[in-house]
């Protein structure tokens, strides 16, 4: 079992993967007009790509044209203290291609805000990380 | 109740202060040599101030300093496909005054993550704003 400097369990590519397959909800980070952003978003892993469904013309399509942008995914268990956090850093792409979104509109991803989301933000995992706290550490 | 463009409920600003207080992790969205970062952290609201504690010489930190962050914490119920999130943006300054640091150590900010974590972080909502998703929309 690996640490990091900080004494937290450093994840392997393989549990950040399936770490972050195991979650429907994600934050995107991104700059908007120069500052940092965050916005929470349903999205579904399709191999290294981390897959969101947006409305056309929304901000985050705007904002993460052509981007490196960071999406995180976590689970904290607030009574045990204990939980898991995985980072990607990757470019986001709009798809437009045809067979692409016909694809992509088949996999198992929904959207819980309301509204007509058929615009596909894909953002490939080129750096993964994540890290667990596992440990009940007595009066931490 | 006012809507966004995207169909999600607009939380007042009280709403928003209210909810962050409500959590006990936020992710510290900042530049890290000059890719976007994300770091989940225990925190604690302390007026329209968000106190993050951390090791003296952490990547977050360094980070951090003189920066402009933003910083969010949300809660979904994956059953429901119910939520809120609420971000905040500002200026992010360490903590170097004696009587400062004496009356932060006092607040209720306990870290899950091992190791000493005596150096302070406090990030300004010099902007907040907030979603929330209320209704189960049907098919969506």
């Amino acid at each position: 079992m690996q640490l990091d400097s900080s004494g937290l369990q450093v994840l392997s590519e393989q549990e950040c993967f399936l770490l972050l397959s195991s979650v429907p909800i994600g934050r995107i980070v991104f700059t908007d007009r120069a500052l940092p952003a965050v916005q929470p978003v349903n999205f579904c892993l399709d191999g290294r790509f981390i897959v969101i469904r947006t409305a056309t013309g929304s901000k985050l399509a705007a904002a993460t044209r052509h981007a490196v942008v960071a999406f995180e995914a976590d689970e904290f268990d607030a009574a045990m203290r204990t939980g898991w956090s995985v980072t990607a850093v990757g470019h986001a792409r709009e798809v437009s291609d045809a067979a692409e979104l016909d694809r992509l509109a088949r996999l198992p991803l929904t959207t819980w805000a309301p509204g007509n989301r058929d615009h596909y933000i894909v953002v490939e995992a080129e750096q993964i990380s994540g890290r667990r706290i596992a440990a009940v550490t007595a009066g931490a």
